[in-house]
């Protein structure tokens, strides 16, 4: 039977490194449980330390290795670790373990690294609305990083970066990836570039072709500007991911340094506020019983005798000073 | 030099057919011009009348063809017919004619024809918020039918059902459609299924497939319930394209008997009337000159002094009653 805590133990537990306090807060996310608010009340004078680095890359890329690699040579500078798989296509949600992922299994028992795979339930193929919420609960759980990484594809291979600190883009060689990267926008969201599997042919075009396509993308910057370093690495075997934690590292200090953190985060947190606050308004025109307003104008809007602005006027009116 | 034209003007000129009117209307939404209110609302009382229907299927299907073999087949039962076609990759917007899709040049010198490329700028991949707002244009111009296509892949396939009275989805054999159709979820969203290119090999195949897997999909249902239909065709020679106009039609008339129509159109109205209000007070949130209260309250959660739901609830509360 599972114990019933109440949020401030579970919070003191979760701070103290319990693994299953932390797994129960991100359940308590995940289902929107109705313990959320005091949830992140409870969390939120322990937030602010983690370094939040999301993962993209198409299929292929090897992105669940390089996680499981970058977990490993986190580890072993000393770094409390933790990951967050979102799986935008998966209607199941939970497990804390990710089982499927043999890679990830070596990790399993390390006490210092939280693993969590969640289901997008968020707007379509988005990433799930709960994600920053469960990382702040691993932010509170005294990680140093976290990783975000999205299984699958799709539009949330970009959004991931506006829940990160850092973005790590992911290319292989023969995948056709400048194009396809180009494409899903990838290109512009980087904030250090991996160019894996680099024991193949091809690496180096790739690495010719990104670096060329970087120097166009770049407008005329000042000495403080972050210059995307490209890394290549084998992550099979380890080869060229502790260059990529030098640089996750030297990415953290220029963010703090220049201030860049704190207008991230700030313009994150922006984001957050409004989309509950937005949520919360939703709820409150569409979830009465009765008809709503909202009904009634849609209903007039069907029928031609208003237009939609209008309706939004009239909504507003009801419903805000 | 382009004729100013006031707005009541213009919706007059468009109901009576001028195409040069319709296509001032649609850039009016697509440039979100300042008098867009006043459009939508001098479009109100002439809207209703078209049947929105959407077209979807993975790239390679046959789509613009399809799209171009129903406007064929359209016209020669006398309907006025408008084209939307939705870019949703592109950052270019306008054009009256889409140039580059020879198919649809036949009809560019056909009065009863409108046809309108816009590119998306709404959400990340998804349709232009202006996509509803540019077929409000057809219905008011009195097309009886609009075919609203996207041009280029992803969520848009799905959301496009969100827009239309009535949803094609088309597949065609030999490109692995049955799991790519599943896994888009196109196969919960369409009303009408045609296979295309079934000259090929492997149509028979593919229709049985979707038979089984619609079979699977379906509830059980009263009697009253739409069975989609499987229409097999040859865009290219137009073949089996006037058995897809004819379960246009079935499927409008059962949607009208019923009170479907009614109620996607309504439910149509009321995402779009709270978006309009989501938008604007988005706007009032964030748009003021002065550090708005938003911004205070992003650099307190940013710094673990509150959390957003907290500070969602002072946003409201400033904000709404």
């Amino acid at each position: 039977m599972r114990q019933t805590r109440s949020v401030p133990e579970l919070v003191e537990r979760a701070r103290k490194g319990e693994a299953r306090a932390v797994a129960r807060l991100i359940s308590l996310v995940e289902d929107a449980s109705p313990l959320l608010r005091e949830v992140m009340a409870g969390l939120a004078p322990y937030t602010g330390n983690a370094q939040i680095v999301g993962i993209t890359g198409a299929p292929g890329v090897g992105k669940s290795t390089s996680t499981s690699a970058l977990v490993s040579q986190l580890r072993a500078t000393g770094k409390r670790v933790g990951v967050l798989a979102v799986d935008p296509s998966s209607p199941f949600s939970g497990g804390a373990l990710l089982g499927d992922r043999v890679r990830m299994q070596e990790h399993a028992t390390d006490p210092e690294v939280y693993i969590r795979s969640m289901a997008s339930r968020g707007h379509l193929g988005g990433l799930a609305w709960s994600t920053p919420q469960a990382l702040r609960v691993l932010d509170a759980a005294g990680c140093d990083v976290v990783l975000v990484e999205t299984v699958g594809v799709g539009q949330s291979e970009v959004e991931i970066a506006g829940l990160a600190d850092t973005t790590l883009v992911l290319l292989a060689p023969g995948m056709g990836d400048g194009i396809q990267a180009a494409k899903a926008g990838i290109l512009e969201i980087g904030d250090i570039y991996v160019i894996n599997k680099a024991d193949r042919d091809g690496a180096d075009q790739v690495r010719r072709e990104l670096r060329n396509t970087l120097a166009l993308a770049r407008d005329a910057e000042d000495e403080n500007s972050w210059h995307p370093p490209i890394v290549k690495t084998v992550a099979q075997t380890g080869q060229g991911v502790d260059e990529v934690v030098e640089r996750l590292d030297k990415h953290r200090t220029w963010l703090e340094s220049t201030g860049e953190l704190a207008r991230r985060r700030i313009g994150r947190a922006r984001d957050e506020i409004e989309s509950i606050a937005v949520t919360a308004l939703r709820k409150r025109w569409g979830d009465v019983h009765a008809r709503t307003e909202l009904d009634v104008l849609a209903e007039q809007v069907a029928a031609g005798e208003t237009d939609p602005y209008r309706a939004a006027d009239s909504l507003l009116e009801t419903y805000t000073d």
